[in-house]
């Protein structure tokens, strides 16, 4: 009996399929490959083959999955979708694995709106826009500021990295254990501490998986502890911010601006106020799409390590607790 | 008799006086400040003191100062206009100097326009300003990307540094002699070479000081070299590109952006071509302003620095080549 992963996904050049091949080859797998306009085809093959792997990002192909099913890799960062909802998946005890790839990326697109906030190019952008030469504006920079991680992960920690190349003052992260996972960090402490933070943020990033504990952390409370001087940068999910509570913060200056790339809802209805919020860097969730070469070689490298796991049954490298959320 | 400093400088905070005042009596100087609203009493003050010192930012302020002037301090990096006319100076032997401290404030500025270029920001803006969700397009990162940097002196070094701590694959540096002067250039070729740089150009950066020689460098056959996917960013002067190939190749696709913070002439005019050229990022020449708290102290604690020199008797730190114009 044939072992059979299927791939779904239309990221992938030639040499990332004949990469993959290679992987199946070595390991005793048979590979199938379809892009992501052929759903119906997918979905055949996982039935006919009993399939055992698929590689996709796509809630709505893995709920057709028969219950042989025994490992679910996506090729996404976030998986709140996967564990919000068990009943996606056919086989109970289905390992589920995740793509941490995209912190070059992402820490990229940080990078960019950080400097962006702190030179304050939303308002020359309008200046130039009306062909208005303007005067200088005071600004603020990486080097001697002070930065407030919410979430240590991948993300969070290779912004941290940058950060600090730069010549930031203070690095500080917030995650659950308030154990530090790199020595980017000038101090990481306990989640738990965050109103203590939160009077004394300049820069506040937020890239956290969207889970129960997660949902709604910065709430309309919270912001308003925030500084008038703070910027607040999202690239997690949408639902950490109280978004209503962001808007007004915004529109009324009480805090300095924002730049996000994740809201509810995406895509966002072309009515909505997000879209003309004050001071407002709004991007539609791209900090971390797979069009970078980079995070596409990752993502197919991961891929294909967690493949040679599984064959030899050792326990996978990118194993995501379904239960915790992350 | 008397030794004076005039001070001609809006951007001065008391700490900054406080400090200057220290220095001069020190040294055995009077200081006079003035803000730069005050032209008239600066003037008056440089004739009735026989000021020896100036440290200023204007020409026109330079060029009522009577012979006993003996050092003006710029407290900009460009010296060009000073340079090109040596009708301003009425002591033929008068020591210039200026103020390299704008490598923190404009390699924030670079590091920010790069990255906007390369994440196509432009594009993704206008479609955010309808309101527009749009597609995700394809992007380039820093890492894994090369960069040219015409002029090697403080800020094309700083930016080159910022790049490598960014994981960049190949930094190219251009200057007269060919001599690497950091570490962080994969290699460093003489300008004659430009030529032949072009056609790989991916991301050509331009911090040159305005002389004769760097006047018009980026001509439009130079500007044909570049490959389509080239993006171009100007710091230094703006003459030293020719502006209107430029606006030509912006609009017409030949490269794929540019980023200018200087321009001819500046201000701009409301009706000029160039605020509304294609995949530009026009910002009105900031990237070096005196906002900036670092740039601000860097600035003074350079002048006290050579205060200190000059009153010794010692050779200047900061002394610029009137003849060869940087």
């Amino acid at each position: 009996m044939s072992r059979d992963i299927c791939i779904f996904q239309s990221f992938l050049e030639d040499k990332h399929r004949v990469q993959i091949e290679a992987a199946a080859a070595e390991t005793g797998f048979t590979p199938h490959f379809f892009t992501e306009d052929q759903f119906e085809e997918a979905k055949t093959c996982l039935q006919e083959c009993a399939c055992e792997v698929l590689y996709a990002q796509s809630p709505n192909l893995l709920r057709t999955a028969p219950a042989s099913l025994n490992w679910y890799c996506a090729s996404s960062a976030g998986v709140d979708y996967y564990c919000a909802d068990p009943t996606l998946f056919a086989n109970p005890g289905c390992i589920l694995t995740n793509s941490n790839c995209y912190g070059v990326t992402i820490s990229e697109h940080l990078l960019m709106v950080t400097l962006m906030l702190l030179r304050r190019m939303p308002e020359y952008q309008a200046t130039v826009r009306a062909h208005d030469w303007g005067t200088p504006l005071p600004i603020r920079s990486i080097r001697d500021g002070a930065f407030t991680i919410l979430g240590t992960g991948d993300i969070g920690t290779t912004y941290a990295k940058c950060l600090r190349a730069m010549g930031a003052a203070k690095i500080t992260g917030l995650n659950r254990s308030g154990k530090s996972p790199d020595a980017a960090y000038d101090e990481v402490v306990p989640i738990a501490q965050l109103d203590q933070v939160l009077p004394a943020a300049q820069v506040l990033m937020l890239a956290l998986p969207n889970t129960p504990e997660t949902a709604g952390i910065l709430s309309k409370e919270r912001i308003a502890l925030l500084p008038r001087s703070a910027y607040v940068i999202n690239v997690g999910r949408g639902a950490a911010i109280d978004q209503e509570a962001m808007i007004d913060a915004l529109n009324s200056g009480a805090i300095a601006g924002a730049a996000l790339d994740v809201m509810v809802p995406e895509p966002l209805p072309e009515d909505h106020p997000l879209w003309s919020a004050k001071n407002l860097i709004l991007t539609p969730h791209i900090s971390g799409n797979l069009t970078l070469a980079y995070t596409r070689d990752t993502n197919v490298d991961m891929f294909c390590e967690d493949l040679r796991n599984y064959a030899a049954g050792k326990p996978l490298q990118y194993q995501v607790d379904r239960k915790r959320g992350y």
